[in-house]
């Protein structure tokens, strides 16, 4: 169905690019995301563009001669979504990686899609503002967040990527430049294209650049430590937080065995794990902000009060950017952690509505033991975003897919059953397309692929993900 | 290219709707919507349906007959977007007016989409939750802001419709059930239908239900008058408030005139016209909330400092709820004291970044002047959103219409120059389309179209509406 490349074709590249890369000039690493598991597969050709317009004229000739093409940011996702599962060319996003400039009156920031989410929070925070989508991997491109709306921990008080997009560049597969979205605050313009671009994974079209909204960045951040006896009651503490008008920047829980691996991992220990001769099962880990350090003691007064009716042990302050590097240290290395502990793995970052988050860890728990496999989850307790790893260090990988699909199949069903979706900031990518069907059905499916056909006519552009079943 | 309706296929449609209107049934009210210059027409057929299985029942019966469908709510548009243009059925889904319940745990409220804005947002205090969305129309179907993505005055600091839509039940045009979205926070799960729906006015599918977000309200409200000398001081005082981490709910800008008018309407005067011998060129209308009346009484000595230093002649607080009503009552009657002293009327809703709303405004007078028209214009600050009335008493319909048509040629043409967009929060219907295709281009307006057929292969939903152009 695709045509094959050849030396005409590169030629051709060459003309409109001097950044095209073939053979053993290609790094192994462009053969597979984060988690190698959802497949690897070469490139034939790689492409680091520096500019729209080279990105452009590298589609068009793709789109010319029927070649399929792979956007890529960093490569930090975790479904395959960035694996050129056809071969083809790979368009490297990352070296159009420039921060263009601030309009500070709109409060919004231009950037090159390759530009890493840390090199934009830190240069926000320069400027006093804040960029507050902040998903686990901080040397993601950001490119790739607004490619999957990638949500992260602030995600509860701020919202995700798709909050803070206002504008983007947008090469279709065809190889035509558009424009949607512009530095306005609402609009009602027609269908939200811009909102179909967000979260469509680099299948309808190639992200070059962004516009987003900032924010004046809080003048005070505190991380509280809550130790439960168990994940249910630490759960069930949640709501009253935000029922007592407090707007936490971010609320994650965690449970024992994970800190546990992660802190060995990091070779620190600062999560407590007894207290008054009480075994700690869970935690919560909260960050609350303000527009003064006043602002934010009473908040934390007022969390503390919270936390302790509701049956947290202890109250651990962190209110100094060490103490609070330090709180954080375990949460930011969980996968790191893991993967160091783990031969074999998978991961699904399902999301359920947040009263059932401590049902539905309990059944996924049970068909983890049910299956025959190490289940390892934390989350997100303020979105009901959850993060489970199946982990193996002794199955054979053909035995550990099998019982992975077992798994999936189980628990992809009741998050379904209980109005859950398949991914709440990862993505569909290769990976999870057909827990995508099971959930939204086939109309909808349809619907997709639809679409899909209308950017793509020639289904050249990211081939194999999100709604394309071939 | 439609079918005409015939009794036998009117008889199908009684057989599974017991709400089916003919002939002299129909009020005539259902051949417009409150901007009548966007045209008039009869539907042959009014079904006011009570269930979401009864739209799609009578959706199935058009589908199989090729009849134009439009849907409609409150008829509140302002751009001929519920006007039935080509005859047919139309679908009047305001009597699926239940609130079927909240979900405390989530933070959600379902309900029905014909439940009026004003009728959900009473309910939801009850509950002590606030549903932020808040249009100046109140006595619209909430189902319409969400085809709309209507804004209104809090969308400063709470965001617009589509910041509230979680989920919603959709009647498709071929007449299939389907849901988009489920109550959750976040989630990447393959391209966003709810967001493409929301703003779609009715042209990809009949909204019937609808998941809404809502938040605990807050404790307290004030608001500010603020008097000032010209519209442009008025105007540069608004950064300084988001830069001071101040998060009005709602900041209005209004000129002398226009609350003139409007307390000439209302019969009552609030506003100042003259302070120390100087007169009031401008206002902004300013409201502030907070979770307790001390961090409100903080506010508003924060705001009257920075609106004094940058301006201000004056401040007046609105600190009870007669008095806000007061202080609002103004803002909320200005398109009823325009209609009330105008026998010719059109509107136009652009949206421009905020720091461009002064300079816009005086070219958009002067290209007023120019096309020998009376412009009034007020609109919200804090977003840029602007309400511009092109008025006249005097001129034959066909002359107001060729003048407006020149005035929105400059005045549009200027919006997109400056980085704005065609319509803030009323949206396309059939009266923008024109204007629409110019600021986005043909290539956006394209996929559109795509998108379009891919959800009305037949083009039998609101034919003629957003990017329907025959």
């Amino acid at each position: 169905m695709y045509h094959q490349l050849n030396s005409e074709i590169i030629e051709k590249m060459k003309v409109v690019s001097d950044h095209v890369l073939v053979g053993d000039d290609i790094n192994p690493d462009y053969a597979k995301d984060e988690m190698p598991i959802y497949g690897t597969k070469m490139p034939e050709v790689v492409v680091q563009p520096r500019s729209t317009q080279e990105v452009a004229d590298i589609m068009k000739i793709c789109y010319e001669n029927n070649i399929p093409v792979t956007p890529r940011g960093a490569g930090t996702g975790l479904v395959g979504g960035a694996v050129p599962l056809y071969g083809g060319v790979l368009i490297d996003i990352s070296k159009m990686n420039k921060i263009k400039g601030y309009d500070m009156e709109n409060l919004a920031v231009e950037i090159e899609a390759g530009v890493l989410l840390n090199d934009l929070a830190e240069d926000c925070l320069t400027k006093g503002m804040l960029y507050p989508p902040d998903p686990g991997e901080k040397f993601a491109c950001v490119g790739g967040n607004a490619a999957t709306n990638a949500g992260g921990m602030r995600a509860v008080k701020y919202g995700a990527t798709r909050d803070y997009v206002k504008a983007m560049t947008v090469v279709l597969p065809t190889g035509e430049i558009t424009h949607f979205g512009s530095t306005v605050t609402k609009t009602s313009s027609g269908y939200s294209l811009l909102n179909l671009m967000i979260g469509s994974e680099g299948t309808l079209g190639i992200i070059t650049e962004l516009t987003l909204k900032i924010i004046p960045a809080p003048k005070a951040v505190a991380s509280l430590i809550l130790p439960f006896e168990d994940l249910n009651t630490a759960l069930s503490t949640v709501p009253k937080f935000k029922m007592a008008h407090m707007d936490p920047q971010a609320i994650e829980f965690m449970e024992r065995e994970i800190v546990l691996a992660s802190e060995r991992y990091i070779g620190k220990s600062v999560f407590p794990k007894e207290l008054e001769g009480q075994e700690i099962g869970a935690y919560l880990l909260i960050t609350l902000d303000g527009k003064s350090s006043d602002e934010v003691d009473e908040l934390i007064e007022q969390a503390a009060e919270i936390a302790l009716e509701a049956g947290a042990i202890d109250v651990l302050v962190a209110d100094t950017p060490a103490k609070i590097k330090d709180a954080w240290a375990a949460r930011s290395s969980f996968l790191e952690a893991i993967m160091e502990e783990t031969k074999l793995l998978d991961e699904c970052d399902v999301v359920v509505p947040v009263n059932k988050i401590a049902d539905y860890l309990d059944f996924v728990n049970k068909a983890g033991e049910e299956c025959g496999l190490i289940i390892k989850s934390f989350g997100h307790a303020g979105d009901g975003n959850l993060h489970i790893y199946q982990c193996s260090n002794d199955l054979e990988e053909e035995e550990f897919k099998k019982r992975v699909e077992k798994f999936f199949d189980i628990i992809y069903t009741e998050a379904t059953k209980c109005g859950g979706q398949v991914s709440g900031e990862h993505g569909i990518g290769s990976g999870k397309i057909k827990y995508l069907v099971e959930s939204i059905g086939e109309t909808n499916m349809e619907l997709m692929e639809g679409i899909k056909r209308v950017f793509d006519p020639k289904m050249i552009l990211n081939p194999g993900k999100v709604c394309y079943r071939l």
